[in-house]
């Protein structure tokens, strides 16, 4: 069981009026206030002993793209072959991809880890580090017939997942952002919210990147098969894992749960990574502390995953503006947002210093 | 009449095409896709014999702050007294605001312009070209019993706004971000849309920053008592600028038609700058081709004004996150996913060079 701190929410008082006390009227800048005084408490966590407020510490943000591919891709579940996930991560290496254009405007690095693509991708960049290889497999097993993975692959993933965060927490980042690849991973991800949420898997199930009405009720039927797998209202996070799991999607909670862990706040791309995030909060529930929900994905089961996953009075996802691609690109799109929030609260004056009165 | 030209439609397919071969689902990029497609005819234009697409160009994002001061405000219209816009332009000067820490965030250089402000503000930082006069006065005349200014102010201040747009442009900017700051100026706003629309002058009228509902209710009060001194039906910009508009939302209105007469994008910020988007594009409707708004702000007439000026095929505002302070804050915030727009487009690989096939 990881060992999550809540949020010292006691500091929240304090927080709220440094940011009153900035050269603009209250309230005025928004979700960014709201999103401010997040980072700022997750900032304190860090302090053995409290003295007095640190600054938004926001260093070195990466982003991690998780890349595995899915045996259930077998009954063309989704618009490209499983070939492509190895394709794409080859795009990535090469700097083709959404993802690259968003990582060099936002000058994000970045890293492609190989969870367990089909056929293992090879690094001709000069960049050696770029790949990462933590391969559980060959892609996981169909899961409309067996179990996705093992539970020792399930350990095994959440394992690394873990071990890919603490190397970039070493290396001084202090932002982490989630991104994925890997066709048909929707469906994984679907399977997994309808295991772990009390919605039906046709709410579960979308689109995904543009399939048919013939696939996406074909999709539907092969999870719903699957899930009859699961001991009646299962709660175990491991078990839903290995019967409908992606290898993507356990180091995605591996992931989550150790950046938490370590008190760094984590921005979550689209659906699924907020699946990942979900079953990382079923693990561990103070986890909901340390996202950032960085957009609204297309794709209509991601609406009310959030609606599931963010309580009523936390921050909303930021962006709003179609996305349906996954690869980061949500993640990497806002980070100038949330930069800029740490940026005003660090930065901003006071009325006092800026010699600024409301009052004739 | 400024000489804008309409977007040359007809090189939509050309390069609808282009995006939609870029390594991703055709259409997963969502408003980013129409942004590009917006951009990419914009940049068309300066072409003056079409030979091939060229690629977006937004070298040297500029952001001009135009602020100035309202006579309305002698009846306690704001949160602040008229003295805030002045030590808000020394904040601007000095750094200290939110508009400052988002422009050191996302790289954006800035020019504050005097447009006049009730007393002069020096700038006594290093940098001289920061603040730029071009003041048309010690704030506007209260336009509840007389014509804010004269037609020759207006007619000065939309030189002025196309004068600082010309130097920004000389000095190699392709994209032009707008704010302002301007205490009482939502009330000269209300009032240019309640003039311009057939909104109520209840409907173009919030709180602002924050007034009480007294505030509200005298602040319609007034409006309409100018609104009657109009002509019946009259659509004459200068004559509405005249009797109830703003120094900074005049000269902003001319830097809108400036931009756009060179073929420039100009990224609108908030309620007070979609007026003068209003009534720029009620001088020239070509203008509306060449804008991108922001965001939708927490000010309620924002809402209605955006429904009118945006056709409902046309990019939506791309943020909303409660931002109600202006400044530029929502332009500066937006900007890197407009760079980011960009870049997919210019950068991003097609499935033929990224060797990426979506057949089996």
């Amino acid at each position: 069981m990881p060992n999550i701190t809540p949020l010292n929410q006691i500091l929240n008082a304090d927080i709220q009026s440094i940011i009153d006390d900035k050269t603009k009227p209250v309230g005025s800048l928004g979700q960014l206030e709201q999103l401010a005084l997040q980072l700022a408490l997750i900032g304190q966590q860090k302090q053995q002993c409290f003295t007095s407020l640190l600054k938004i510490d926001l260093a070195k943000p990466r982003l991690l793209i998780f890349a595995g591919d899915h045996g259930i891709n077998e009954h063309n579940l989704s618009i490209a072959p499983s070939a492509v996930t190895g394709q794409m991560v080859e795009n990535f290496l090469h700097g083709g991809a959404a993802i690259n254009c968003f990582c060099r405007t936002n000058d994000i690095l970045f890293n492609v880890i190989d969870c367990g693509i089909l056929s293992k991708v090879s690094n001709n960049t000069s960049d050696d580090s770029l790949l990462i290889e933590q391969r559980l497999g060959e892609g996981t097993a169909d899961f409309s017939k067996q179990p996705a993975m093992s539970i020792t692959q399930v350990k095994s993933g959440l394992a690394f997942g873990q071990q890919a965060v603490n190397k970039v927490l070493e290396q001084g980042c202090r932002l982490l952002l989630l991104g994925e690849m890997g066709i048909a991973n929707t469906s994984s991800a679907s399977a997994i919210m309808a295991a772990l949420t009390e919605y039906s898997v046709e709410e579960c199930v979308g689109v995904g990147t543009g399939i048919s009405a013939q696939q996406l009720e074909n999709k539907v039927r092969l999870i719903e098969q699957a899930l009859t797998r699961l001991p009646n209202n299962c709660v175990n996070v491991d078990t839903i894992l290995s019967e409908v799991g992606g290898f993507e999607i356990v180091q995605m909670v591996g992931a989550i749960l150790a950046a938490a862990e370590n008190s760094v706040p984590i921005v979550i791309d689209g659906f699924i990574v907020s699946v990942a995030a979900l079953a990382a909060a079923s693990i561990n529930k103070h986890v909901a502390d340390y996202l950032i929900f960085a957009h609204i994905s297309q794709e209509k089961a991601h609406q009310l995953l959030l609606a599931k996953i963010i309580p009523n009075d936390n921050i909303q996802p930021l962006l709003n503006l179609g996305l349906r691609l996954g690869e980061g690109t949500g993640a990497a799109l806002v980070l100038p947002i949330i930069q800029s929030a740490a940026s005003f609260y660090n930065e901003m004056a006071s009325f006092d210093a800026a010699g600024v009165s409301l009052s004739e």
